[in-house]
């Protein structure tokens, strides 16, 4: 099963301060890094025990994680999760769960996901229609989405699933950001039906993305293949100790979530007094779609604030949360300085 | 390619401290364990950054880790490494760089190397002729070899090597302790020839199993599509400051190899003048093949010694190093006692 030997290009992703650098040369630093959708309340950092660092990391750990991660997302046993450094290094692990056939994503969504049923040796089409997905061999649905945050409910998706299912396919939900999405929706507690794989990310609601921690949740049978894949000793001894406590701690968990809502609400007010519409998202980051996007990324640029854009849709652009009151200053001022460049260009703010 | 269906079994490693417990119920605590072949003398933990646990890991970052691990391994360029959390979850994407076909281990080895090969879609073969090996589609090496420490000339594994490639095979070379063994036989500096695959770890020397990371070393275009299998972020932020300080150290490791031999030598006396007779290994862990292996194995693990045994090999053990005075007067009265016992039952101690 040798690989596609063409060089598989690499994806742009938002999060890097070196590519913000080439692109605002004279920005003033530290830069405000809105680009992704990371938490900036990070966990409470602890200290960690040495030996997290030095012995290989202990199986009994790896099922405590396990069982503590089945609660936090309701899956149905420990034995229906599978721990990896990432959700990122699962996808053309999950991909490969089928064999070479025809991928469906429903998008424009994360691009990793399309980049990863490739590397399977799936032919992959991106669709804008969740009818469409019925027919694949792999179908793949973020939920809710990123970026613009749309959600496909429950019924649908299990619908969708039963079908799929019933040929030998896959549905492959990314529920990355379901922590703070609407949980009655996530199939979290629906994969023992077998078919379905969920995903979930422990770094973007946690705060903690450096950890490198994410869960693929899916049928017993799939999840021993999938822990198989990624052998022994997968996940960090640091990743296994923030995983345990901050997966269990589920009174952070309400009032993050509280947070992040109020923190939404308040960039959709600021963003929308100076002009710049939201028109979707989850509490993690916020979508905009209007002509006036490209003119707001390069203004917030130059003054060190970082959006995320995206190469094939330059009407789109996705806003993080600041992390704390001089960011929000910052991201005001810059978004000021950008309405009075608009006002002078006499453009009009779209709605 | 759907995996096969059937479960793959786990295999047993040591270093578990849950099996310890569960095979020797009754010994005093805390184990000393010398059941694995890791540093006991880690590189010294310094305090990391919080926004190597809170933030996306950088690309430049990684880039900087590749170009050290480079100079460190003496591989031709950073293009020719891949960095990964831990070489375990390499293996099986290592032998998945060729065809489904037939794979040759040479042996008795670390286990996981024929569990990937199969997961891979292999023919596994385990043999103990090196010249067997040009047969392959895939030929594993691990040099020098755990656990009996035998080391396989570069001669040998580059004319192996083009023998393969001619038939576009592929050689694994698992380097995995090479930094304690004779550095003139890596074949880290050959890997642009193609057909290939280096695989190098960090945990081990450096006595930080729990951060994961490891390295594969190959032609560019082999480490491209090793390195898009991984996706971005495979590696956690604080394995990267591990790593980037660590393989930049040569004065540490110079000093460290040096300690090592030391404690290797001062291991071997110790297991000598008990009767218990090392055969082979390396710096990091001595290899016994006897007949009292059993008794030993059993009256160290009651003392709370543990070493490492093979479930197929009953003569054979693996004897770790000590991490302090304490542990070693620890291992030095179990072997008292185990020299006792053996006394009084009459066996003969053997050569």
């Amino acid at each position: 099963m040798g690989l596609p030997g063409e060089p598989l290009a690499k994806v742009d992703h938002g999060g890097s301060l070196g590519r913000a650098r080439a692109l605002f040369p004279n920005a003033p630093e530290p830069f405000v890094d809105l680009s992704t959708g990371i938490n900036p309340h990070s966990y409470p950092l602890f200290e960690i025990h040495a030996t997290a660092f030095t012995r290989l990391p202990e199986a009994a750990q790896a099922q405590e994680l396990a069982a503590v991660a089945a609660r936090a997302y309701r899956a149905p046993s420990a034995g229906n999760v599978v721990a990896a450094p990432g959700t990122q290094v699962l996808l053309p692990r999950v991909a490969s769960l089928v064999a070479p056939g025809r991928a469906l994503v429903l998008g424009p969504t994360y691009a990793e996901h399309a980049r990863a049923a490739r590397i399977a040796g799936h032919e992959v089409v991106e669709t804008r229609h969740f009818s469409a997905l019925a027919d694949a061999d792999v179908a793949v649905v973020v939920n809710p989405n990123n970026p613009d945050g749309r959600v496909i409910s429950r019924a649908e998706l299990l619908d969708l699933a039963g079908r799929l299912r019933a040929r030998g396919g896959l549905l492959v939900v990314d529920e990355a950001f379901m922590d703070v999405g609407p949980q009655a929706e996530s199939l979290a507690g629906d994969v023992a039906q077998g078919g379905i794989v969920v995903l979930r990310s422990f770094g973007k609601f946690f705060g903690l993305a450096g950890i490198r921690l994410g869960f693929a949740l899916a049928h017993k049978t799939l999840a021993e293949r999938l822990d198989a894949q990624l052998g022994p000793w997968a996940v960090s001894g640091p990743a296994l100790d923030y995983g345990i406590r901050a997966l269990a701690d589920t009174g952070w968990q309400d009032g993050m979530r509280e947070r992040l809502a109020g923190d939404a609400a308040r960039l959709d007010a600021l963003l929308a007094r100076h002009g710049a519409p939201v028109t979707g998202g989850t509490s993690l980051y916020r979508f905009l779609e209007f002509e006036g996007a490209g003119s707001l990324f390069r203004t917030l640029g130059e003054h060190g604030v970082l959006l995320r854009h995206f190469a094939d849709r330059p009407h789109a652009l996705r806003a993080g949360l600041p992390a704390c009151q001089e960011e929000w200053q910052r991201l005001e001022a810059a978004l000021a300085s950008w309405a009075r460049t608009r006002d002078h260009s006499g453009e009009e703010p779209r709605p």
